[in-house]
């Protein structure tokens, strides 16, 4: 079986890290044998953007339709406003694709730092399934009367209830799954926000009805925030808007040892258009280049990748191989306290991949 | 001098904690001697609500008018919708009094459990300036087709410029008056947000621009709440919209040793309105009546109101005092792995109060 990856490496330390997430894809393909990949690169980005003024071709999205996902490394260049590059590359493909999911696993893995006292490997470990195409970030709003003193700006979000309906669903059928409590907890802000999240309160009532062995839990987004500190152990599944999500993944991001470990996914369910996968972290302009960025990450979100195109492959070994190495603590990049290039990381992965 | 304080202890432990707060007050003005206080008391909230339909009276707004300041002790009552309550009561306050800054300081106590492994109260002391009246909160939007597949919910944040001015103008003169690095944080989500939150970053670099001596950042709301992880010691001033704000003070709450800890002042910085004066936890009808309340929160609290009415007095002496409590373990609730009840806890503060 052969998969068509389309490789959109992007800025600043994204090339570094593409780089090692495809190492492992063809690793593990060499292991399973019956499978391998085709990659297709391409070299959109700030940089493609300050040249020809787009952040991708024109016909970028038709071109992309072709393929069975997207590999993306990381947007955003200090000299371009980060509305411009994210609104024409990353959030663009999410919409245009209608990757409605977007699916964050929150687990510290053992030997990686989390800046909590209490906590370890086994307190930390749940997903987020974030609304991933409209919400907060429907992108509806204007500014009246700009520079006078009665300027106002408006930003409006906008929620459907088909799309809710499919974002709450998953979330349950991702608890039924996952071997743990079985439970689904709504992230919400209903006290404040009185149509939008009083409506997606209302969804979430409705599906959880659907699933009447799932416990649900309601809390509101200020207080999800706190218990990540006060009690990670409790949660199991969290689905949240698209803005919330956004927060509480980054929190969740240096509840397992920063963003070196934030892999995600952006999902089309149904396979309509290719899902895109992309680590958490940004461009990082800062390093780039001196191949001291840690491509965990990016390994991890090159796991998502099989899961969600391989549906039957057992990928645990990529995590399993991720730890091995932690825990050896010998191939670790700079953030991790080590002197490993990018590529030694990637390079050390595959070698215990290869032994699992 | 007398000052008229309207209290509101409202629901759940508000009325414990309340108690403790006016005693401090008390203590406060006995040491002072040229000052005292005259409480008057409204039994607003969700049982007022349930005999009348209510949560505070018809004229509650124009009887508050004649006030110096209004206590607060918390809103919310499991069998009335929070968004009701809220609305109904606090908010509203907020609201018709235009309190459009909420000060609330995130500073880890010596004695005070920090949930973070490397930091202490050396790494936690800055303050959150968060706008109070408007943005995300100003409840406006609707829902087209309720409970119709088509079903659209639409929440609309409105930003003004003269009141985003004002609240940025008021997080530069803190960081002018702190003794830290003079420095302010623009908490932003302009990537995404794409009006509300540009404009938001177009105010605050005009208003940085009257302040040439205090030092900017800019960063966004995710990249906030991991931060407030990693180098807590990096903030001194934030400035954040209404959501934003709230969201990232419960987590800062929680690095403060969680929300028996956390005290906030709404404020009409003009003085045309009373300001008002609450603890950031809720009523937690869960353990009403039981004594085991931490009143912390609502001590720090009306030392935050001593300093709004009483420019000139020196009130360190009360976070002093709450200190002592701490170190010494005596006297200290459930929360804080201790078997005091809350009037133990106050009278304790009292007492060190009058040693100081
Ligand atoms: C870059 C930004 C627009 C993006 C988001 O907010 O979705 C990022 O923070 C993320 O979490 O993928
Ligand atoms: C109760 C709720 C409406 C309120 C808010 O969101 O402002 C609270 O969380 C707070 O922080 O004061």
């Amino acid at each position: 079986k052969t998969l068509k990856i389309a490789v959109i490496p992007g800025d600043g330390i994204g090339n570094e890290v593409t780089a090692e997430g495809v190492k492992v894809l063809d690793a593990f393909a060499a292991i399973k044998g019956n499978i391998q990949f085709e990659y297709t690169y391409f070299p959109w980005g700030c940089e493609y953007y300050l040249k020809t003024g787009n952040m991708m071709d024109v016909d970028g999205i038709e071109v992309l339709k072709g393929f069975d996902a997207i590999l993306l490394g990381a947007v955003g260049y200090p000299s371009v406003a980060d509305h411009i590059s994210l609104h024409g590359l990353l959030l663009k493909i999410r919409q245009e694709f209608n990757q409605y999911i977007n699916l964050r696993p929150i687990k510290l893995l053992p030997g990686a730092p989390c800046p909590l006292k209490d906590k370890g490997p086994e307190d930390i470990d749940f997903v987020v399934i974030r609304e991933n195409v409209e919400g907060e970030y429907s992108g509806v709003g204007g500014i009246r009367f700009p520079d006078r003193p009665e300027e106002t700006a408006i930003q409006t979000a906008v929620f459907t209830r088909k799309n809710t309906e499919k974002v709450m669903d998953y979330a349950f059928k991702v608890a039924q799954k996952r071997n743990k409590f079985n439970k689904v907890t709504n992230v919400t802000k209903s006290n404040a926000l009185n149509y939008s999240m009083v409506f997606w309160d209302k969804i979430f009532k409705e599906i959880a009805a659907n699933y009447p062995e799932i416990a649900t839990e309601t809390n509101h987004v200020d207080a999800v925030s706190m218990y990540f500190l006060q009690r990670p152990e409790s949660f199991d599944v969290l689905v949240a808007s698209n803005l919330f999500g956004d927060i509480i993944t980054d929190l969740g991001a240096a509840l397992q040892g920063g963003l070196g470990f934030a892999a995600s996914a952006n999902l089309n369910l149904e396979k309509e258009f290719p899902s895109m996968f992309e680590p958490v972290h940004g461009s990082a302009p800062d390093i780039k280049d001196k191949g001291m960025a840690n491509p965990i990450a990016m390994v991890w979100t090159v796991k998502m990748m099989l899961d969600f195109l391989l549906e039957d492959e057992d990928t645990e070994a990529i995590i399993e191989a991720i730890t091995q190495v932690l825990l050896e603590g010998k191939s670790l990049t700079p953030d991790l306290k080590g002197s490993a290039k990018t590529h030694e990381v990637g390079d050390a992965i595959c070698e215990k991949l290869k032994g699992l």
